[in-house]
């Protein structure tokens, strides 16, 4: 296969064509995925860096069943209505679609399929760091440099990557919904407090202004802003029938406006940058431990007792950045 | 605080004094857990390093309530009836307890507490690195130094920490029970490809005949030595009595006879030293990223669309390491 024309791509994308989006998409993953990709991955990387950095990256995470695709749809529908170009990356660890399946409601989203102000992509998480680490960010950047005003990243699972999405996100919504003992059970995952946004799903439920005053209460007690003087909304929403989705539109904007006015996106910004600087800097250097130091001699001597691990650490990092 | 005198310590230890091995495990679970106490790590670690190699390291593991505790408690009193040293480590992530206190059957194994051929020993998971990376090795070579012929090995909990065991192990034993779907939880998680030798404790119970057969039978379908000449055995016990107990006792001498015979645990042993001083020297380079490196400029750089992240990780690598 010839080396692809990643300029003549990333030209085509920022004019907005789904092909091109697509296939700079499956670059970034494959890229990811082999050490044959890895360089197309870095000319990907380093024909986007001008162009991305518009989008507002929203993440939506929350437990199984609580309707984050049916929610991440009807968004995608309400964004639209309002003009705006909409980017959504549904992140799934263990799915077998990628390459434009939406997992979940796949008939809903099918009614955003050919609009072409609208880019659907599933991701598997691949990359030899595993989870978002490696792929999510590129992909990102490419739903931005293509002109996207909103790229909503909706996770699938629970756990870790509910916490990497924070990572990748400017605004993270934490779905809810009544009767799943969310109280406990979100506070024990830890994602009430990535939260910029809460939405209480299923609000037609038995139980649902519980969920919502349970929640405002929890706010109240800790100021309501995790200290950083954004007062977090609780919007109640009943996704399938798209009550409470303007209310969570309006939420979304008004997230952004604040971090613009304070420079919260950008400090978010340069954390995540941060982040990414240093883990393709650690994958370098792991690799570089794997291809020609001294490691298996070092372990010799460690097990033979004439070296402890930390002395052999020592001649290792030695070895390996000559200092 | 004065500073440890730490080879007087090794040399105590070596000699068996209890309080000495329990000075020196406090000394590596506090310099796995803070700066402070790093420097106490290393001079620990290279006073052990000519000390440690003999002991045979045995790992316990399994799901809850399989009856680890007992299995621990009873196998020590197995040892001492042949005449060996046996120290216990156990180690659980999430235990309140650490600095002598076995979890579980506290009283069972007390009958042990006043044995001077016995050190037992609790450790939290703890360290930069999480898990078991940092303190339990260090941990398990200071109850080596001291002339421990066995160190047992016990994890508490399911999932991470029953993976690394294995990386500390020279015999991984995995206990089952019958009666808990173990087949099907097991292989999900992993552990029986983990395995060295199988325990189906509670062999009193209704289906422990089942179950001792479906793991035979899976042995037979891998060759039943997951292809290293090793046939796995599976031992039924009844540990609340001490039934099948000596036959777990000469399956874990028969595996280390064979790892002895062909080579098997030196190789494991050096696999497990790779691991070791690789994940020092990553944590190493990651401190020195953190405390002096240009990562916030080349993070605003890539914020600006400067530079895209792999070119960023590109300076940040020669900054670092010189190259």
């Amino acid at each position: 296969m010839p080396r692809p024309d990643v300029p003549d791509l990333v030209e085509r994308a920022r004019r907005g064509e789904a092909r091109a989006v697509a296939r700079l998409i499956s670059l970034v993953e494959s890229g990811a995925d082999s050490d044959a990709g890895a360089a197309d991955l870095r000319a990907v990387a380093a024909a986007l860096a001008p162009h991305a950095g518009r989008a507002h990256v929203v993440g939506l995470t929350g437990p199984p069943g609580v309707g984050k695709s049916t929610s991440t749809s009807v968004l995608v529908g309400a964004l639209r209505a309002r003009g705006r170009r909409v980017g959504v990356l549904a992140v799934d660890p263990s799915s077998p679609f990628s390459g434009g399946a939406l997992l979940g409601d796949r008939v809903r989203m099918g009614e955003h399929a050919t609009d072409d102000g609208v880019f659907i992509r599933s991701m598997a998480t691949r990359g030899h760091l595993g989870g978002l680490a490696w792929a999510t960010p590129q992909a990102l950047r490419v739903l931005d440099a293509a002109g996207c005003d909103v790229v909503l990243v909706e996770t699938v699972g629970v756990g870790q990557s509910e916490i990497e999405v924070v990572a990748l996100a400017d605004t993270t919504v934490v779905l809810l919904a009544p009767g799943m003992g969310d109280g406990v059970q979100a506070a024990k995952a830890g994602i009430l407090e990535i939260a910029d946004v809460f939405v209480v799903n299923k609000a037609d439920r038995d139980g649902a202004a519980q969920t919502v005053r349970d929640l405002r209460h929890m706010m109240s007690l800790d100021g309501g802003d995790g200290g950083c003087g954004w007062q977090r909304p609780v919007v109640p929403t009943v996704a399938a029938r798209g009550e409470g989705v303007d209310e969570l539109v309006a939420a979304l904007d008004a997230h952004r406006e604040w971090m613009d006015a304070g420079g919260e996106r950008t400090r978010r910004r340069l954390a995540r940058a941060e982040a990414e600087i240093q883990a393709i800097t650690l994958e370098r250097v792991r690799a570089r431990i794997g291809d020609r130091s001294g490691l298996p001699r070092l372990a010799e001597r460690v097990v033979a007792g004439e070296l402890d691990p930390y002395a052999a650490a020592d001649e290792l990092a030695h070895s390996v950045t000559g200092r």
